[in-house]
């Protein structure tokens, strides 16, 4: 069975890009048309939304598969909804997988033992996507609780050819406060990115990469430099691109001479394209479907002039 | 409009005991009856389950609703059914506020800007019980993000009067790798500590306690201590009485002189006491629902023995 990593690596390869949409749905935010559709289907003010972010969802994984490998979707923005919220995403993640992309669900769950194996199992579906009830990829995991409480996500990532992405230099600016902290030499997030790295190195020696990520923020070019080099087998998962101010040239340190070892995500930027000016008065308000190709296009682009490409 | 630590402390000065009782349902633990019950009601394995989980959390809230003034549902548990699990806790969390008790949502959520507000607008629901899906009054969070990444959670806690629980000093042996980790004489988790108790004394800075509370495990007495004294006027939640090693003596120094200032949590031990050999025996396999009211009854004894009463 491949591994998380070598499935997202043939993606990544294929479609010559590392470019990862985030699924960030807002209702304020959400086109008109779809907005229209689904109040007439009626139901309680958490169903309507849901069917929107439902449809939204779907409809920019059509417009996206057959461009990047991955989705993101942003688990908070469903949750919001409550059950409604989780059977759109449920449904959101089935579509994507049916698409043919990666998903990797960015929940940032974290706990121990027992309660850990439960989260695991709620999403780590890996490479069959009926294995788990939310049938992602991957997911985005918080490790403040301790290296023992990643066991039991790596255990199931393992079992299930799914993939992590441990949080270890996130994109805000209050990162600093304690991913920062200086231990004898070594930052917090530099403990974090160790363990991380060590995962990778015994559980996939062999590997050029290993399916435990990490993530770190694009707003911190030099950290990612460094971590590139502390964490030689770690994908990343490179938030802030865009929006939160990071760019391409500041991604370029993630990658390898492959234009591998990375995905770098924009969410906002390409879901809400069609809110920006030069796609607005382009494809005006009905034409949202191709302003989210427009973006996604521009991103690829974007990408392509900074990171190596494998061709 | 009472704060989120005043409505609990009258729930806790009410019953005199502040003896937390945890919702974590296991399939595979559930007494027989329930298990039959939801098997035969035919549907999905996540469909059954979820209505196994739903019917023995709200037969364990009926009965320690007139005991102890609070439940901590672990959301892990529901979460690994899925969208079905979701519905479920949603009704269990509705059940346990109509029988008037203080709910925190076991879900160590984290993030940051919008996506920490879509959380909060998840679980924070505060005093008014409808006014979020999942209508809790308190919620447990991971700071590791930043102290930025509080903010979103704080403001929703101040505006509906519900509480937070920031993991500080987790119960797992692990908890060291990071939390111990030591910059300039201060422990990370003692740093996390500082944050949240300026959160109280800025938000609350005329109460006995602020609503933005600590986890703090029972496993590691002498932080408690210190951490009390750290944090003198941050609401604790202890998790590792019982089962994971911690005693009634061991949690003693997180109480202040009129019995106030933590709640203490046990799960396993209460949910599952008829599976113990000694209620076991007295009460047989039907009897599941006085052995639990037994294990709470002896739970809010042994707490007495050695923490200061109101009274």
């Amino acid at each position: 069975m491949p591994s998380y990593s070598e499935r997202l690596i043939a993606r990544v390869s294929q479609l010559n890009t590392s470019a990862l949409v985030g699924l960030d749905p807002r209702w304020d935010q959400l086109p008109a048309d779809v907005k229209e559709a689904a109040q007439s289907a009626g139901g309680s003010d958490a169903a309507v939304m849901a069917s929107g972010f439902e449809r939204f969802c779907c409809e920019i994984v059509d417009v996206v598969a057959p461009l990047v490998p991955a989705v993101k979707p942003q688990v908070a923005f469903f949750e919001q909804l409550g059950p409604a919220g989780f059977t759109a995403l449920a449904r959101v993640i089935r579509h994507a997988r049916a698409a043919g992309l990666v998903v990797i669900a960015d929940a940032k769950r974290g706990d121990i033992g027992s309660t850990a194996t439960a989260y695991a199992g709620a999403w780590l579906a890996g490479e069959d996507s009926t294995a788990a009830p939310f049938g992602a990829d991957a997911l985005t995991v918080n490790a403040y609780l301790g290296d023992d409480s990643l066991r039991p996500f790596v255990d199931k990532a393992v079992q299930n050819s799914a993939g992590l992405y441990i949080l270890v230099r996130t994109s805000n600016l209050g990162a600093a406060t304690f991913q920062d902290r200086t231990s004898q030499d070594q930052k917090l997030f530099e403990a974090v990115a160790d363990v991380v790295q060590q995962l990778n190195s015994s559980h996939w020696p062999d590997d050029v990469y290993g399916s435990i990520g990490a993530v770190v923020g694009a707003t911190w070019p030099e950290e990612l430099n460094s971590l590139r080099r502390r964490m030689p087998t770690t994908p990343f998962l490179v938030p802030g691109y865009g929006r939160q101010g990071g760019t391409a040239a500041d991604v370029a340190g993630a990658f390898d001479s492959n234009g591998h070892g990375a995905l770098v995500n924009s969410s906002r930027g390409i879901n809400f394209a069609f809110q920006k000016e030069e796609y607005a008065e382009q494809f005006g308000p009905a034409g949202w479907r191709d302003a989210i190709e427009a973006a996604t296009r521009q991103m690829i682009k974007d990408l392509r002039k900074h990171i190596p490409t494998g061709a």
